[in-house]
Formats: C-alpha cells, structure tokens, sequence
C-alpha cells in the first residue's frame, strides 16, 4: 500500500464494476440505450471498465472532456451542455471518426450559422426543461420546440432527438419524490411525442434522459431511449440520502491525515478541507455535514443518522476539516493516522483531483491533471 | 488580448500591487512584521510582486505548497497548518538554507520525538485558539499552554512563540463585529502574555495573528508582531461585504462564456460551476449568491443589494453557473460572449485554476497545475 501524507481519493474498482454492471442490467432490462456520463471520475481507468463491460457510447460535460476520452479511442461522444460557441475549433479539432452529440439548448444558439464541417461531424439535441430549470427549451412550448426543429433540420443538421436532465431530483426529500419526478416528465414527454407525430409523421426523435436518483430505483422508463446516469458508477452520501443506493455501494473515500485531535472537545482536525472535499454539503436532521469518518468495515452498517455512531465532518475551511464526535471516536483520530471520509458530493471530489488512487495503491490519472490550452 | 473559450481567471496585477502596497504600509506604520499568506493566489508571478515590494517572509497552507515557493527561492517560509506528522520526510527535503515555521495545534503532536534533522531547520510556532474554534490550544489554558511550552523547550526545538487566526471574522455581521473580535483577542493575549512574562522571565515570545477583513481595518493591533493576511491580494465579494475593501480593490474576476439565454424568464447560463467558482456562497439579503455579474468599467459602483443593478449567480452546478437578471440584463448576456463574474470567495477560485491570466493575455500557471506526488 502506498504511503498516503496528502489527503488522497480512493477508489474501489470491483465496487465500480458491480455499480456499473447493476446500472447496465436495469437499463438493458427496460431496452433503454446506457450512455454513462463520464464527468464523475473523468480518468482512462474507470473508462476502461465501462468499455469492458461493454459500453461504447458516452456522456461528457465538456468540450475538454471530449477531447481526453477520444484520445482514449472513444467514437460515440455527447457534450451533454449546452453547445459554447467560443469552442466551435475545438470541437473541429475532435479526430475525424469520432460522432460528437451537441446541445442546442436556445433560441439565439438554435439561429447560429454552423459551418458545415461541424454538421459534418455532429448530430445534434435540442435540450429540454422538464422541470430542473437550469437550462434547455420549455418541454410545453410546442411552438418554439418547432421553430428550433424546423430551425436546424433546414441547415442540414443531423437532429437525433431531445435530450433532458431530472437534476431537480437532487432536490428531493426521497424516493416518493424522485418518483413524482419521473411520472411528471413522461407524462410531459408523451404529450410533446404526441403533437411532434402529427407535426412530423413518420419522424423518429429519440429521448435522452439521466440523472442517478431517478435511474437508481425501478421507476417506468416508457418513451426514454437512453439514460446517461452518472454519479452511480461512485455514488456518495447525497445518493445515500436520498435512497438511490445502500452504504456498501458507495465506491470512493477520501483518505485524510489527522493533524489535531481534542478528544475533551469533541472535536479533531484532517488534512481535507473543501479544496479537496468541496463545499457540497447535505442536511440530516438537524445537522449539517461535508462528509462522515467511516471505516471499510463499518461502512455497510453506515446510517445517516446525526449525531449517531460515526464522527462526521461539521465544516471545511481550504485545507482544514474539521471532524464533530464523542470523546471516545476522537480518541481513535491520533494525529499522524489517517481519516477515511466518505463524501457528500463525489463528482466534486474528483473534479477536485489530480489522481485517483485504487485500494491496491495503484495511482492513476484524471482529467484534471492537464492544463488548460488557452 | 487571449481568445478565451472557457471559463479563465483574470488577475488585474496593477491592483494587486496596490493592494500589497495599502497592506504593506498600514502594517509597517503599526510596526508589525508582515509575512503574507501566499495561498490565496498560490503562483510564481503573483510572489514576484511581493518580492518586488520588499517582501521575504511568507506564509503557506502546505508542505507542498512549501516546496512550490521554495523552488522560486524563498527562504522563510512559515507553514500555517497544524504539522502534518505523515509529511515528516517531505518537509525534511526542503532546501537547506529554508527556514521552516512548523504549528504545534495539539498535545499529540506536541508528544511527538522530533528527529534533530528537523530540530535544526525549522523554528516552532504554538497555535492559539482564540476565539475560531477550528484547531490550537485555548488560549485561556495557562496550564497546558505551559506544558507545552515546555515539552517543546526540552526537546531542543527553537520555540519562536505563538500563532493564531481570527478566522471568525469571516463570519461576522460587519465592521463593528470584527472590531469586537479583535479587541476580544487582544485582551487575552494580553492575559497570557502578562502570565509568561512571570513564569519565564527574560524570555521573549512572538505573537502572529492574521486575517484579512480584520487587517483591513484600522484596528489596534498591539502586542502583535507579525501579521499574514492573504486574501488581500484579490479580494472578492465576501470581503466586499465585510467592509475589508472597495469594490474597485477586487482584483480577480472569472471570464464565464454565455451558452444560453432566456431574457423572458430573466435567466441565463454560463460555462463556469463549482469546479471553476466554487460552492462558497454569500447571503445578501434574502438573496443566496454565488457570483456578480459586472464589467470592468461598472466594478467601482458594484453594490451587494439584490436584486439590484447588476445580474448574479443564483446557482453552480458541476460546469453550469446559473444568472438571474431583468429582461434587458439578460439580453446582454448573448451565447457566444463572456460574462465576466466577481467570485465569492477568490482563494477558492484559484485552488480550482491551473492558471490565471493577466489583463494583457499573459497566462501563468499556479501550483495548481502540479502533480502530488504519492
């Protein structure tokens, strides 16, 4: 095992596996096309086991992103935001045989010209609202959605469908309203499929939907022809709370030294603060936490009960974290050991990282390790 | 001037300047030492200017962010973390003629047999808790403080004296709170101090503090030697409403590109989330803000009253930053141009970046872009 002195991301690979093969036989069962989001680990290696397992096509959040995946050999790709026309070369500059997916996701984008090598290379997506109002074109406005269709298909475009993102179910107190949620958009999606087959007979548009809290439960998927989840392939404590997984699924844990301990107060301090665990923090009762001290071993019994049998993190300055527990669990954080944290927010850990770490000490590379090419 | 396609931090390095000058002037006429805190900007270009201002004593967050400014030649370098025990062999390879300042937060560590190798080439510093609660012993505790102190003395270690953070300030109401903390801390060190002076007579013991909003102000800093503010050398909107600056002082802002705009329903989306402006948000009346929305030539009238004058951040999501404004705000904000965003919290900003960029298009990298080495 490596000599950890830094906090440092660790990552259980045959958890990984078992997340992703879970993820593919509900998707495959409901015949929904898996298209995982890659931006949660951002690294070759855990794409390596996505490719093992069999998948081919991907998510990405950005341009950037597309870029390091391709490098890999990756074909099939979706930027799945909203397309930024300050990228247009770098998108061009994506290797030939690469599809890329692009996001039209407003009018003012929807009346660019594109040149025609980008038509070329790109199908495209008209995002949808359904109901997370962050980005994306009112699923109910028939009339823009139209205008936007008629829009693109006029240019050439090579128009694949709508794509939206339930991101509004991070918001939800549980799995009733996670299902809520669900039924809401396919109900909406099915109105829309209905007017767009009288608008367009004969027209196939696919829908592209995913976000983890919705595809980790078995919810209806009718009208959905692939699911782009991505925060699954980790999961975290948010996921935990908000039942789309059990304590044992979760596949990362930041390993943290311990630097101060008050055992009288209550109270340690880790080397792990939100430059590493980032400032994602999640509600439980009474209490508000960045992320709970648990061992492998107890990890399956994990409740999110505050405060209960763990010692959890109360609040993070840029290095600092600073750990809330009895006496006695203080007494266990000795200055010169490590904390193993479990995230709130996993996604933002890795994005946080340089190097992901597997339980073997075998050290690998993300994204985030390369420099921006200004 | 750079073509920038994706979110890029710009540093104003005239107002940099003018800010280390402000600072350098106020503390030298209190005639205390002035050993800044170089984690807010964490690069190379940055220290220059520090140096060139007269500048040798500086203050990090890390072991490795140490050797960062070691390699650039720095010579005193006072490491303001509790001592990581687990980094021993790293802060044992710093140059030799490096004189490293090490924290002593609790009676662990204090316990801990230093090798002599370290003995020689670092000088101790005990970490006082006075008032923030975060790591240190209380300075209340005569006791152990002098258990410590002489645990230390016997091991050989050079004891310089102690140290400690109003971090507290960060959360205070306004100028007058910060006034109370600081006179709240000066009286108990004067408490202490007039305690040592009996139980060691002769013996001289150095006191550094600093935090930014509190050095920003004209406060009484009396019986305090040394100072090491950092933040002040970008400020950013969480001091703006401190009252620790103007907001022509901010000297950091974030490039954002517009991918989206629905001026109808007051909101659009830029390329620039919590990976870029982190999750660090500021109450402004019943507002919750992660960002301004503000040009350059309207940054001296930027007030925080919301909604007012100027667009801002209502949400980050991994890669989207999400901008309430009026209709004709938001019109402003055409997909394909940059917003350009006053952070919350500017030390954050810059962990997240690689690289920051000057007014005239240089970029310089931060130590942000290195690898850890495991």
């Amino acid at each position: 095992m490596l000599n950890i002195t830094v906090p440092a991301a660790v990552v259980d690979l045959d958890k990984v596996r078992k997340n992703i093969r879970r993820m593919k036989q509900r998707l495959d069962k409901a015949g929904v096309r898996f298209r995982p989001h890659f931006k949660t680990h951002q690294s070759w290696k855990i794409a390596e086991i996505f490719s093992q397992e069999g998948i081919r096509q991907i998510t990405v959040s950005s341009v950037t992103m597309a870029h390091y995946f391709a490098r890999q050999g990756w074909k099939d790709i979706t930027i799945a935001f909203p397309l930024n026309l300050r990228e247009m070369d770098s998108i061009l500059m994506l290797p030939e045989d690469v599809t890329v997916g692009l996001l039209i996701s407003d009018s003012s984008t929807a009346s660019y010209s594109f040149p025609k090598s980008l038509l070329k290379k790109s199908v495209f997506w008209i995002e949808l609202d359904t109901g997370h109002h962050r980005s994306g074109f009112s699923v109910a406005d028939f009339h823009i959605l139209t205008w936007v269709i008629d829009k693109l298909c006029s240019t050439g475009a090579h128009l694949q469908g709508f794509l939206f993102h339930d991101g509004h179910t991070y918001n939800a107190t549980g799995i009733e309203e996670i299902r809520e949620i669900r039924y809401n958009t396919l109900s909406r999606l099915s109105l829309l499929r209905e007017f767009l087959s009288e608008k367009y007979p004969g027209r196939n548009f696919l829908f592209s939907g995913g976000d983890t809290p919705s595809c980790s439960q078995e919810l209806p998927m009718e009208g959905i022809d692939e699911m782009r989840p991505g925060n699954f392939v980790f999961y975290d404590l948010q996921q935990l709370a908000l039942g789309s997984c059990q304590p044992e699924d979760i596949a990362l844990s930041v390993l943290c030294p311990v630097v101060a301990s008050y055992p009288d107060q209550g109270r340690a301090v880790i080397y792990g603060g939100s430059i590493h665990l980032s400032k994602d923090k999640l509600t439980v009762g009474k209490e508000t936490i960045y992320g709970v001290v648990c061992s492998e071993e107890k990890q399956s019994d994990m409740r999110l009960t505050f405060p209960g049998d763990l010692p959890f993190l109360t609040a993070l300055s840029q290095e600092h974290g600073v750990i809330q527990g009895t006496a006695e669990q203080i007494l266990n954080l000795v200055p010169g050991s490590l904390a193993r944290v479990i995230p709130v927010h996993s996604c933002l850990v890795v994005s946080n990282m340089k190097q992901l770490v597997s339980a073997d000490g075998t050290v690998f590379e993300t994204l985030n390790l390369h420099s921006v090419d200004f």
